[in-house]
């Protein structure tokens, strides 16, 4: 089974890699650009009964190790 | 306008970070887990006139800026 775990900052924690990737597009000459927010997407290939275990060891995976969960929220998408 | 940029790393690229990531895993007991790539999602906002002409920007910002095409891929979103 293979997993999707997007990983992004919450509305209103500071992005300094997102500032400075929309810095440098800006300077590229991209000037439609309005804000850039940097994040992680972790695809994970698991073995697990059924969708509702897998979703479940997945949530505990991103609870435990994969998002810090102060300043990020995630989402988790699986695919068969 | 709203994009997301997702970035991974080619097949057959060494992912050291995915390595480190699944080790982890490993050791908080998720066994089940096979494989884990770890990449970037940008979500970027963005004023354009279409579609099409945002397809486009966004496709060579991959190319100038966001991706390293040497060792990565990319993916691009759009959503209204």
């Amino acid at each position: 089974m293979r997993a999707i775990v997007n990983i992004y900052l919450k509305d209103g924690v500071l992005d300094p890699q997102g500032k400075a990737v929309h810095h440098a597009l800006d300077s590229l000459g991209f000037s439609g650009v309005q804000s850039v927010r940097v994040g992680k997407q972790i695809v994970i290939e698991l073995k697990a009964a059924d969708r509702e275990s897998a979703m479940r060891e997945l949530e505990e995976m991103s609870e435990a190790l994969l998002a810090n969960t102060v300043i990020e929220d995630y989402n988790i998408e699986i695919e068969e």
